[in-house]
Formats: structure tokens, C-alpha cells, sequence
């Protein structure tokens, strides 16, 4: 093949490569929106709000979709190399999360909806209202890792997420009392049980995007390592 | 290349295919293995069982990995083809799918453990204990339609979905009351909520195995089909 050729097809598929990274980012955008959309509708209880929420979930699907698609082209039309292949197999796990998360943002938003002929929520709504506002910013800066190709943020939120199940573990014993001390609440309380383990998901999922950079940067996969010291010691070698 | 040479490396291809194939198959009968002994030890409440089923969920982890990185390899190796390339994506999709059901069946295993402590039940667990017994026979299912390449199970196991959806939520209604009758129970009822939220989870996934089946044998995505009709229809067509 003539090198002006060749030249040109790699310019294509660094093209193609760069629309991926685009379109990945736009996805990622969305779901932020999402979720920052879902806990002001827990927030300010606007049910409204919720359901456009769950309307808006079809579009991060067909996002999905429509990524999907466009990586296994690239890989049956391009058939790439190592480095090219890790970061369109990255971008496939990426989206898969950013799918799931979008799921559970939507279940809050339904779980929240489920509450709304209550006139007033249990005492635990609050702290749960306080674990969301930190998810947010894990999957912000979980977002923010993929664009800057940044391992560490692997670390920083991996300590987020341990802290933030803490936080889970005390507002589900705080809502075993309530129920205990308010039983016209418990329809409520279980509610919040769900938006809890949401978001505790949502958690799990911000580390899986940032464990992906790990694995496009170093080539390493450290989906399965939950010990905080081994964790940094792969991430930094 | 000689002809004799690109007969040699089709064969070697065909053989990885193969063996790809049997350690799905080996992942899909540990994980079908772990959800029997789950439920033995949900419903014997042998706690010791269940620690056994929280020990294996690594070697699932690990077969993960393995499949995975062969996976990969596979793909910049051989550079497959439309169709080597669908299964090889399948694969992925499906051990990932595997390994969620791995950890789902490992949250059950710590459920039961957390209510190892109470005498008696509350009455909704021989429910949960059904619930389970339906989830397990619809994971079989999806785990023979790999083996068959069944795309017909597709509808099969999405219909079944349904029904069991509809016993989980009749299982929490069920938990609600008896978590206001009898306020002593109500951290037994929130480990069963939790349990049922992670068969129902289950049942999510096997519907995603016979997914990729489908994907696998037609080339389509029907991940985002949630309407009976519509389906059906994709299915058969």
C-alpha cells in the first residue's frame, strides 16, 4: 500500500477514535445531568422532575446502543492494535456502566415518585439526601478521570466509595429504628432502602469507570483488588 | 501463504473457539452451582454453607479474568471476523453478566449470615425461599440456551422475569406488614428485602444471557426491548 494511503487511514481511524472519545463524554455528560437532576427532585420532592428523569433514560440507552455499535465496527473494519483495542474495549466496559448507573438513577427517581402521596418523609431522608450529594461528586470526579486519563483518581475514589457504604450502613440502621419507632412510615423507610442501595451502585460503578483508566493507561486490571494498600501500590507502579 | 499454513491457523482458531466455549460453560456451572447451594443455605439456615458460597465468589472472579484476558488476546491475535468476532463479544458480555450473578449470589450468602442470629424467620421467607427456587430454575435455562444457542429462551426467560417481578413485589408488600406487626423482626425483613432485590437482579441477568444468544445467533440487540410483542416478533423474525 502506498504511504500517502496508509497515512490516510490511520488519520481516519484517529478520527474515529476521537469521535468515540466525544461521544463517551457526552454520554458521561448526560448521565451527570441525570443524576444531579434525581436528587433535586429527592430534594425538593418534585415529582415531576422525576418523571422526566425516567423519560430521559431511553436516550442514555440508545447512547449506549449507538457506542456499542460504532466500537464493534471500528474493531471488525480496523481490526486495531494493542494499545487502540484497549481503549475501544475500555470504552465498551465504560458505557455499560454509565448504562447501569443511568438505570439506578432512574430507580431512585421511581422510588421517589412511590413516596410522593406522603405528606412528609422519615428523619433518615435527609442523610440519605447527604449520600447522593457525595455519589454526585465521586461519579463527577470519576467522569473527570476518563477525560484527563487520570490513575489515581482510581485511589481517591476508591477511598470515596468505602467511606460512602460507612455512611449506607449507618442510614440503614437509622431507618431499621424508624420503622421500629414509626410504623404508618415503614412503605416510606423501605423506599429509602432502595434509594440507599442505589446509590451505593452508583458508588460501585464511579470506581469500575475509574479502574477502566487504570486498565487503558497501564494496562492492568485491578477490577478485583479491594485491599486499599495493594490498590495503590498497582495504580502507582 | 500456503494454503496448507491458513488451513493450520483456521483449525487453531477453531479449537481457541472451542475452549472458549467450555470455560463459559465451566463459569455458568459454578455460578448455577453457587445459587443451589445458596438457597440450600438459605433455607436450611446453614451458615456454614453459606460462608462457603462468600469463599468460592474469588475462583468466579477469577475465571472472569481468565476468559476475559483470552478474550482480548484473541481479538488482537486473530483479528476475527463478523461472526468469531459477535461470539467473542458474546463471551465478554456473558462472564461479565456471570460474575454479577456471582456477586449477587454472595450477597445473598451475607444476608442469610446477618440473620444468624434470630431464632425464628419472619413468615415471608418461605416466600423468598420460592422466589429463589423460580430465579434458579430460570438461570438453568438461560445457561442450557448458551449451550444450545436457544434463541427461543429469550422470550421464555423474559416472560418468566415478568412473573417474578410481579412475586418480589408481592413479597416486599408481604414484608411490609409484617415489619409493622412485629417491630423485632424488622432487621430479618430488611436482610430479606435484600434478598429479593438481588434475585430479582439475578433474573435481570439470565435474561441478558439469553440476550446475547440472540445477538450471538441474529446479529440483534435486543437488550432494550421490554414490550412482550415487540420481542417476540424481533426473536422469530
Amino acid at each position: 500500500m502506498a504511504n500517502k494511503s496508509k497515512q490516510h487511514i490511520v488519520q481516519q481511524f484517529d478520527a474515529e477514535l476521537k469521535h468515540l472519545e466525544e461521544m463517551l463524554l457526552e454520554m458521561g455528560n448526560l448521565v451527570e445531568d441525570q443524576m444531579v437532576k434525581v436528587l433535586q427532585s429527592l430534594g425538593d420532592r418534585n415529582f415531576e422532575l422525576a418523571e422526566q428523569v425516567c423519560a430521559t433514560d431511553t436516550a442514555i440507552d440508545n447512547m449506549e446502543y449507538k457506542i456499542d455499535d460504532m466500537c464493534a465496527l471500528m474493531i471488525a473494519k480496523r481490526q486495531p492494535a494493542a494499545r487502540d483495542m484497549r481503549k475501544i474495549m475500555t470504552t465498551i466496559r465504560s458505557i455499560w456502566d454509565l448504562e447501569r448507573i443511568g438505570d439506578e438513577i432512574t430507580k431512585i427517581a421511581r422510588s421517589n415518585i412511590a413516596m410522593s402521596e406522603e405528606k412528609s418523609l422519615p428523619k433518615g431522608a435527609s442523610q440519605v439526601q447527604r449520600i447522593g450529594t457525595d455519589v454526585a461528586a465521586m461519579l463527577k470526579k470519576s467522569l473527570n478521570a476518563i477525560v484527563q486519563g487520570d490513575v489515581q483518581a482510581a485511589i481517591v475514589v476508591a477511598k470515596a466509595d468505602k467511606e460512602i457504604d460507612q455512611h449506607c450502613t449507618n442510614a440503614i440502621l437509622g431507618l431499621s429504628r424508624s420503622m421500629a419507632e414509626n410504623p404508618s412510615q415503614i412503605d416510606s423507610c423501605i423506599n429509602l432502602l432502595w434509594i440507599i442501595r442505589s446509590l451505593e451502585r452508583i458508588g460501585d460503578r464511579a470506581c469500575n469507570l475509574t479502574e477502566h483508566v487504570v486498565y487503558l493507561v497501564h494496562g492492568k486490571d485491578i477490577r478485583h483488588i479491594y485491599d486499599y494498600e495493594e490498590l495503590k501500590n498497582t495504580v502507582d507502579k
